[in-house]
Parts: C-alpha cells; structure tokens; sequence
C-alpha cells in the first residue's frame, strides 16, 4: 500500500444548528476541507454517520451529499459502527487511496442530533447498544456506561471526585477552540454539584449530544510535491477492532480489548509506541470512558488511568495531553461526526493551529474513536513530516 | 493492488423468517460462506445493510454480527448506500483485500423487512430517496419509479405489456432457485391483471420485499493454489458511481448515468465489453429498472431496452440472460442484503451451480446494484478462470 496523506481539513462548529440541516452541515465541512486542501473535488466521498435514518428520515447520504458538494457521479457511501462511525469512514477512505483504486477521497463524519425530540435521540443512541441483549431490559446508553463506571470505581477504589480532571481539562481546552459546543470554565465544585444522570454519572461526566460536520481530504503522500502543503501531515498508522457489542459478554468489561488491539495495529504500522504519541485525541463520552482508554492504549496501569488526571498529567502541558481542543465533553459529541473531529483537531496540533491549546512541539498524535460502550474501536496514528527535499 | 477473488458464498432462502432475527439470518449466511471456502474465520467483516436502525433498532451491525459468527476483535463495519448497500459493501471489502491491508473478509449483505408494519417499510424505503424535495411532497419509493415508467413510456412509445417478458422471465428462473421468495409461474395474462400498485406499476411489475442474507468469502487470488476450489472466481472489474439523488434534478431521467458509469468502470478493469458479458444479474426492482439498467450498461439502444424482452434475448438460452435466479421480482429483495445476492447468484453460474437457470458455458458474469431511483450504483464483473498452472 502507498503513504497516505491529510492534504486539507474542515469543520463546522458544534452547536445546535436550528437553521441548517445535515445536507448542509456536511456540505459546509467537505467545503472547507477541500478549499484547505486547494482542490475543487475529489473521486471519492466518505460519510461517517450513525443516526440520519432516525432522526432526519434519509439514509443513502453517500449520494445525497455527493450531489450537494458537486460530486455527482463520484463513488460514495455511507459507513456505520455506531458513535465509532467518523473514523470507520476515515478508514475506509484510507484503505481505498492507499490501495491505488481511489486518486483522492474526502470523508466526512456528520450528525444532525438537536432537532429530534429528547427520547428520540435517547432511543436512537440506545441502537449502538445490543438490542435483544441490553436495551429490552431498559438499559440505555448512559446506564451501561453507569454500570462500567460504578464497578470500576468499586474494583479499583476511586471516588467520583477523582474523575473531575477529565473534564475539566476538556472544558479548559474548549475554551481556546472557537468551534467547541461549550464554552464554560468547570471547576471542581461545579462538577461535583452536577445534577445527577445515571449514577454515578453525572451531568458533568457526560459529554454533549451536538449537530456538527468535520471532514478532511486525503490523498498519496507521494503526490504531495505538487501541493504547497508545510508540514506534510501523514496517516501513519491505523487500526480497528472489535470486541463483544453487549458490556456483559465481556471478560473483563473494565478493559477496552478493542482500544488495545486497535491501538498496537497503529503503533505497529507507524513504528511508534506510546512513549511517542505527544497528544491524544480519545473518546471521552463518558468520563469513566477517558480512563479505560488511557489503559487500554498504553499510557497508564490498568485502573490507574485517573491519576493522569490527578498529576496533571493530561493537560497540554502533562506527559499526555488529551481532548485538547475539548473532547466529546466539551467540543461536543455529534456521534457519527466525532471520529472526524478527532482527525481535524490532531491536524490542528500538528500543523500549530491550535491556539490557546497548542501542545507545544508536537509532531506525533493519535485519536481514537469508540462505537458503543467500547465494541467498536478505531486508533489512528498522525504524524508531522518535514517537506521531502 | 492484487487481484481478488470470491473463495465462497453463502444465502439464507429469501422468505418471511418470522422466526429468525436479522442476526441469525445474518449468521447463517456467514456461516455458509465460512464453509464454502472452507475457512473458519477471516480479518475482517463488511455488512451490507439499510434498515437496521429504523425496522430492528439496531445500529453498529459490524461489531454485533462479528460477536455473534465467532468474530469478535476483528474489524468490521456496516456500509450502506440505500438497495445499493450489499454491492457497497463487497466494494469496500474488495478493496481492503485488495489493498493488502486485509489478508481476508467476509462480507455480507443483510435485512429483515417482514416484521415491520407496512407503512414503516414503505416510509423505511422512502429514505433512499431525497426527503427534502421528494419525500416531503408525499413521493413514495414506487411511486417515483411510476413516474419514471410513465415517462418512458410516453417518450419512446411501449405499452404496459411489453415489459411482461421481464418479469415473465424472473418468474421462470426462480423455479429453479431453492432460495427464491416466490415460486409462482406467471404468465401475461397474470401479469397484465395484476392489481395497481402505482400507475403504471401493477404488483408484477413490483419487486417483493422480504428478511434474507447472503455472504461471500473474498481472498487474494495469489493465495487460490492453498484451497482446492476450482474453476478460480476473480473479481475482474468493479465500478461505483452516483447521480442526483432527486429524479427531477437529473438532466435525463430515463437514462441511468450511474450504470453507465460504474459499468464502464469495471468493463475497463476486467478488459471486456458488454458484449463479452454471459449473464447479467440486474436490479430488477420495478421492471421500468430492467429496461434502463440494460440500455446504460450497453445491451440495448436508448429506449429499446424492452425489445430484449420481448425478443427472448433475456432468457438463459439468450444473448444477455438477466435476473437468472429469479432477480429482485421473483427471488426476492431484501434491499441491503440483493448486492450480496446478485454475487452469490453470479458465482452460482460461473460454477455451474445454477441448476435448471444454469446459463451454458457462462463464463463472465456481471452483477448491477442499485441504490435509490439509481442516485448509487455499482457494478461487478466476475469471470471463472482454470486453476493455475
């Protein structure tokens, strides 16, 4: 397979959007990312998506966006794995340039959440979750997490407290990112009076449902000498797993087998470890979800993944920053979009557009993007290339 | 990339399963492709699909099939793009194996429509279409499909009766499919009194919508002298395209540019042309489809396309023998999972497995996916080839 590169990046903030629909939305982001990349089109368009069938009554987004950005006649589809969605699209995106078959590709994560009544989108939701197995008995999607939480806290003896760095690193860092969905200062009171959703997850735990569209362009690494593009941004490792859809068929249900095996595919194929990732973009939908993947990825002893939190050792100035332009927390969790937020906001720290949370120095990112309670997951390695001379 | 072929294939009969789950349909069409090939497991799992999120509320059916066919920790994704997701999907697996990135995949196309209510199906199906500007003025799946046989019509100046022969033909042919959903002979008369649908569609113009699966195994050919299987089955040309999503924004909406496009595209790769192609699985999903799939992948002149029909050139003992299995109108359609269909049915012919439809001396076979009122379509061209010296 040859190098892949990210050539161009775009996204929409994450907000309510009560004036633009998903068309639009998703529209607005491939705009962007192609107009960064300096092309009009590409051959291909990728959309990451989970709930456009629920909540928006149309599937078939493939062709309905490709319409839309002036792709007609492009090759296009949509691909699903539930909030893991984004970076399943990036993949295939990846896999499909990589292989010679597709000159260049767009791909474009997309959600349009707000619009639909509150227990559409909780039932919605729930359809990442197994439903013969899980959702029949009432279990919805922050519950499950609540259960993983509540035992985790029982195995390894943390506090709820100990979880409050989680998110008040992700709305720190959200305060320097202009498209983040919230933009409030969290402290540690604030989290611990947080109304309480499913305990012992509370408001300040969870991240926020959200409209949003990011996508990026991507092409051969080996074509980027026609583009003026510094530093090159190359897609350096990727990785997808699965583990068991339901929590309870786990073996260990406090360990994200999938985030491991994903993870070491990744830092295999780009030759790295751990000890080289300089900014990790993870997927924090739930507080409890930050630590597991900490673990599960490398960065931390399994059920220590808190004291990161605690030594301030995840802020962007800690041995491993993440959700540094807010997380799923507090940038905003527009599900099938999220995967490609994560894509975008590694790009942003490589190539030092991120502001007020630029990690200083960094030349090697990962994010990783989870479907359901951990069943589907996906680790993607980025990394900053000088020119080629 | 390297050359990719199909090791096995596997379907469940295309029925009302009232007793069986999309999951089970789904598993058993895995399994059969599993023993065909004579392979316990492979890398990766690709899912054809559509529906799953509206009429089984179930999303992310990668990870929840990949758990339940003994899969789990492999990657696998759902990729949909409306009727055109089961073709999608074994696009975007041939091109992972193709890639080298999967040594191989099994991909499967799947959905269980019968469950539902009959308004949620038809409203299921209208999210193919475009809910903005066709949806939302009360079009149905049908009835767009009415229009565009109307208009035919109109312009090239056939009668209802002289698409008899199409569904005539897929009639007979499923007589001989064990897995079809309908064993019933028809004849013109049937035909030409069959209840109204949408004028001009009557019920024998209509496909049947129905709960099925259908798998294939797909490996490298390089890696063909480890199995026994013989004649080898190489998946020489596919092709993807898209068009306007909205029939009215199509500059002619009696021509399927999508078709011509995608089947080019695998015409090039495969270095055959329309008239080397010795049965053509089509997407027979109104018989109107027949007529255009047939003009824009170059076996009939623009407009001619029922003159095939009714000169018995579709027929197994014609010059482009079509829906040989019985095609969507008699074998049935369970949308996500009738590209998987068409491939398996395919590689039944080049086999010499066709039983009483078995096209003599067939040795390219092409399979034709749509998604939409043709906005996605893919094609495949499939040629046996004897074993390596």
């Amino acid at each position: 397979m040859r190098e892949v590169a990210i050539l161009g990046v775009g996204q929409t903030p994450v907000s309510e959007h009560w004036d633009k629909s998903l068309l639009i939305l998703a529209g607005e982001a491939v705009f962007a990312a192609l107009e960064d990349a300096g092309m009009k089109s590409t051959q291909a368009l990728y959309v990451g998506n989970m709930l456009s069938g629920q909540l928006d009554k149309q599937n078939h987004l493939g062709a309905w966006i490709a319409d839309w950005v002036g792709m007609r006649g492009q090759e296009a589809f949509k691909i699903e794995a539930a909030c893991g969605s984004g970076a399943a699209a990036f993949r295939m995106g990846l896999i499909a340039v990589a292989s010679g078959e597709i000159a260049s590709a767009v791909v474009v994560g997309v959600e349009k959440m707000t619009d639909a009544l509150p227990d559409e989108t909780t039932a919605g939701l729930a359809t990442a979750a197994d439903a013969d197995w899980e959702v029949i008995h009432g279990l919805s999607f922050i519950s499950l997490n609540a259960l993983i939480m509540r035992r985790y806290m029982h195995e390894y003896g943390w506090e709820h407290a100990d979880f409050a760095p989680f998110s008040i690193n992700a709305h720190a860092n959200a305060m320097h990112n202009p498209n983040a969905r919230l933009h409030l200062p969290l402290t540690k009171e604030k989290y611990l009076k947080a109304p309480m959703v499913s305990n012992p997850i509370n408001l300040m735990d969870s991240s926020a449902i959200a409209d949003g569209a990011a996508a990026a362009v991507i092409v051969p690494a080996e074509s980027l000498h026609r583009y003026a593009r510094v530093p090159r941004i190359i897609v350096a490792g990727s990785g997808a797993a699965t583990a068991s859809i339901a929590v309870h068929d786990r073996r260990d249900p406090l360990w994200l087998r999938a985030a491991e095996i994903s993870a070491q595919q990744a830092y295999r194929q780009a030759g790295v470890g751990p000890e080289d990732i300089d900014l990790f973009e993870l997927h924090d939908a739930f507080s409890i979800m930050s630590a597991l993947s900490l673990e599960a990825s490398g960065f931390a002893e399994r059920g220590q993944g808190p004291r990161l939190g605690l030594d301030g050792e995840i802020s962007i100035h800690g041995r491993i920053p993440i959700t540094t332009r807010g997380g799923l927390k507090a940038r905003g969790h527009p599900v099938g979009a999220t995967g490609m937020y994560q894509i975008v906001e590694v790009v942003q720290q490589l190539r030092r557009q991120a502001g007020g949370s630029q990690v200083e120095g960094a030349k090697i990112g990962m994010a990783q993007n989870i479907g359901g309670s951990g069943a589907t997951i996906l680790s993607h390695v980025l990394v900053s290339k000088p020119p080629r001379t």
